[in-house]
């Protein structure tokens, strides 16, 4: 490919919407276009690179043993009514309806096509196990589409699903891409961690995050300093407390008057004790029924493991209102002491508060000298808040660290949450017949492409790893219309196609600076130079991308050289 | 790939809403699935056709030095405002709203956004020519979506774009693409035909339709039995009468009494005159204005060629009223003689219709006798109707054949029709703005893929081309259990996937009879039986699909023997 023909239009100035160096980088680099909020078109160079990736995706899911389809991307609503899911998908789902009024929607994610697919047409346990893949567009409403194609609303994912005849197998095929998503994201040039998650909405129990860290990602992870544990902090575990000090017998609840302060900031500003030593408490209602959370007041409440412990399906702060009724106080007065008619759970933590103060349940009013086990009794101490560096490891005796990551892989175990919602089956070894037994596993292939550039790149541009490079090779023709210059040019640029090593000839009537940026900012892995003083000593000048090494090589030894160096880039 | 775990689930019945081969043999082979009327999920056999197809699209297009990107499905509703085809597409076009009730459809082609995209970032001719393609699903909302993927509301397009600074790098482009599609249908074993066709809505001038010929086509076109002449029936030319018989002095027009007798039919039985003798006049209006054509008895107007040569936007059959007012007669009794105000046109064969009847103006009457020149004379004698076979050919002194056609693609001259309402174009020479001169080039992926199985079955199945099919060979065992057999086979697998011919080993617990059959349904080029006699021969049977011939090969010899058939395939 000729620089000159090909349409990658870098641009110097930054777009001003773009707020991280992938979304910079990739409309910079000419990889992409906006064509609306959320929804973008793939340039040559970006599609490459998509290419790549895909391919990198195809190769492993095969090599795991899933075999490739495609399924629509405009899909009846009726599956979705009959999984539930119509409604549950919210304003997230882009919806129409066809000229004769039936309703449709742009496929978010595909569990219900592929179920009643492998229902209607695999019917003996000796068909399982089977798993299905596809790389397709997939489509979300976000409300606010940003970082570039990190949270867009058209993208491209690699979904699979697996249907067992057991957990067994089950497990079998949850490991096996577990282990192929590892080599995925290796062979992309990533480095991710793959982090314990709560599945949420999409159903079923066991879940892995393939997380990769950089400073822009959204999911908040903790990790562990000496052992492999690793968890989304929504579903990071905290560890029990184990010794707590006995409460004296002196120094009872006393109240206090604190006009006016209500939150954990004030008091403490009022009182002048640190929030360690408080006890928050926070009215709930759970389906419809009040409940009392108390944590230690530095700490945050997780909703997510606050509902599956309620187990509720609807869960939200009280109202005022609600407050007053249950605590007998206006909101910021709450507290556990003397506190009845309602369920109470204590954070692991609040066990271990000595000398508390917390809310009187009476206007203007806190308590202080309040110990846990004494003046109240939680009906049960649990895992309450979001994990946060410096806890101790739930796996091990280490100490978890924080950091940001960018969901590109998830693994779930659905179980039989839509085998048995849409009666899709088999008949097993006895002729019994039984809910298949699923697992689902995506990919954000878009995203993957801006992850692997928040971790590789520079202040001049991508560095992007050999397997993915739109090009592996820029030949840079310090002069083009020097008939040695380009004619050296010429015959690299062969000889290197010639051995499989894709090239692109820079042969653009534009100063050499230019052209030196352009090659930096879209990250090539290798750059050639040919001019006039190494062309007079039969030499070509390489520089890494990467390192930013610069090597003069003998012409007759380019292409070896520069087959080794992408061999180990 | 083992047969056992490979989810392609043949079927022995028919669906009894397949129409025709492809729509049947696609379900029946286990190829595809019906998800809603139009839609359909590619099944891991199916799939494996499509990429194979896609594959070769993508080499010859990047040969032929286009370059791959990918254009959002979800397209904006401005652009299309903005070209005018908002309106103009109506209820094909699927449209949906965002959660902010914006507007956007589904992209049934990309004219507007790759005209738009280029218009933004190419600025100079220096830039040109660029020639861009993708492929992606597209969507069209059929009002009776059939024939499986022959018409469906969800199919795979190449689509591709060029730009040029002048009409001579078009024809170039136009040339280019040509060739690269007569090397592509040729490569997927399809015999096609290049037809003049009209360019339709989409605009432009120049078109070319690939056509397949097969019974089940849509298309009617005709082509030269001499030369190279081919052309849709819409489009094919008619060539102009060039000997005319002067009219006799006697035998004057004269009025025959024909009460309630309207159609060419009932005018034909009641004076026993052939149509041929007749001249129909029909009665149109062309953006608010009466108009007349005028045919031979037994010719159909065609309404394509009549639009273009009024050069109108609007065209209908006059309503009862207004023939009435322009002829001053009820419908069925129009003529051409002494009708005025009103413009008359003619078929070039009406001027050779010797001593003619027509209709008198004048309510359940006729007139005989009649002549063009001496009785009437049309404003001109052009080309109205649709050509047939048996029509001499407009190029040569051949005789046009007729036939049915499945257009599998097209290529456009769109000129600046879309630059122009788009306001995209460059800097040229001179440094004067000008629109770009573009061409379009469709391939419908999913067609073609149908469009082959039209051309390669029989009444057992399909009959893969070696270079789409989805593996190569079927190897089947007859006795899976017989270890001897059983090793003989997975050798012969393990040595064809070694040298790169794609195999599948049928391992199923089936009878042999089950396995042949549903070999022949899916259609493997060639099929390789391990069975006891022949292996105790040190043998395998090689049963080619396309010429039921069956040879005994050495085992030893068993690859090179298969490879070579295919190459030849």
């Amino acid at each position: 490919m000729r620089f000159s023909q090909f349409l990658t239009p870098t641009l110097r100035e930054v777009p001003s919407e773009a707020e991280i160096p992938s979304h910079r980088l990739m409309l910079r680099a000419g990889l992409m276009r906006k064509v609306a909020g959320g929804i973008y078109a793939y340039l040559p160079a970006g599609y490459r690179v998509l290419r790549k990736i895909m391919d990198i995706v195809r190769e492993e899911m095969d090599a795991a043993g899933a075999q490739e389809l495609m399924m629509p991307i405009l899909q009846p609503a009726q599956l979705w009514h009959d999984s539930g899911r119509w409604s549950d998908y919210g304003d997230e789902m882009f919806r129409l309806e066809d000229r004769h009024g039936r309703e449709f929607c742009l496929g978010p994610t595909h569990e219900e096509i592929i179920t009643a697919l492998v229902g209607n047409d695999v019917r003996s346990y000796r068909q399982l196990p089977v798993t299905l893949y596809q790389m397709q567009n997939k489509y979300r409403d976000e409300i606010r589409p940003r970082f570039g194609v990190m949270r867009g609303r058209e993208f491209i994912m690699k979904d699979a699903y697996s249907f067992d005849k057991d957990h067994a197998g089950l497990e079998l095929n949850y490991q096996r891409m577990y282990q192929a998503y590892e080599r995925i994201f290796a062979r992309c040039g990533l480095d991710t961690r793959a982090v314990l998650a709560d599945p949420g909405a999409i159903g079923g129990n066991d879940t892995h995050e393939f997380m990769v860290l950089a400073e822009s990602g959204e999911a908040e992870i903790v990790y562990c300093d000496t052992c492999a544990y690793a968890a989304n902090v929504e579903k990071a575990s905290t560890r029990p407390v184990t010794s707590v000090e006995a409460a004296p017998e002196s120094a009872r609840p006393e109240e206090v008057p604190t006009p006016n302060v209500r939150t954990i900031e004030e008091l403490s500003a009022f009182l002048n004790v640190s929030p360690e030593r408080m006890i928050k408490t926070l009215v709930y209602v759970a389906d419809g029924e009040p409940v009392v959370a108390l944590l230690r007041g530095d700490r945050e409440l997780n909703e997510v493991k606050w509902t599956r412990l309620l187990g509720c399906s609807q869960l939200a702060p009280a109202t005022p209102e609600v407050v007053s009724q249950v605590t007998g106080a206006p909101v910021g007065f709450a507290g556990p002491v003397g506190l009845q008619g309602v369920r109470i759970l204590a954070d692991y933590e609040v066990a271990a508060i000595e000398d508390a103060v917390t809310g009187a349940n009476k206007a203007d009013t806190h308590l202080v000298h309040v110990w846990a086990g004494r003046d109240f009794q939680p009906e049960e101490y649990v895992d309450l808040r979001s994990a946060v560096a410096g806890d101790r490891c739930p796996e091990c005796e280490g100490t978890l660290l924080a950091a940001r990551g960018i969901e590109v892989g998830q693994v779930f175990k659905l179980g039989t949450k839509y085998s048995k919602a849409l009666g899709a089956g088999f008949l097993d070894e006895d002729g019994v017949e039984r809910p298949f037994i699923m697992g689902c596993y995506g990919i954000g292939v878009t995203r993957t492409m801006a992850a692997v550039i928040e971790q590789h790149h520079d202040q001049d541009g991508i560095i992007w790893p050999a397997s993915i490079a739109p090009f592996h090779v820029d030949i840079v023709v310090i002069d083009p219309k020097d008939s040695a210059q380009a004619e050296a040019a010429e015959s690299l640029y062969r000889s290197l196609w010639a051995v499989g090593i894709e090239t692109i000839l820079d042969d653009r009537p534009e100063r050499p600076g230019v052209k030196f940026k352009d090659a930096d900012l879209i990250g090539f892995p290798l750059r050639l130079v040919v001019g006039p003083k190494s062309l007079a000593e039969g030499k070509v000048e390489v520089r890494v991308r990467a390192t930013q090494e610069n090597v003069l090589v003998d012409l007759s030894d380019a292409v070896s050289f520069v087959d080794d160096r992408l061999g180990t880039a």
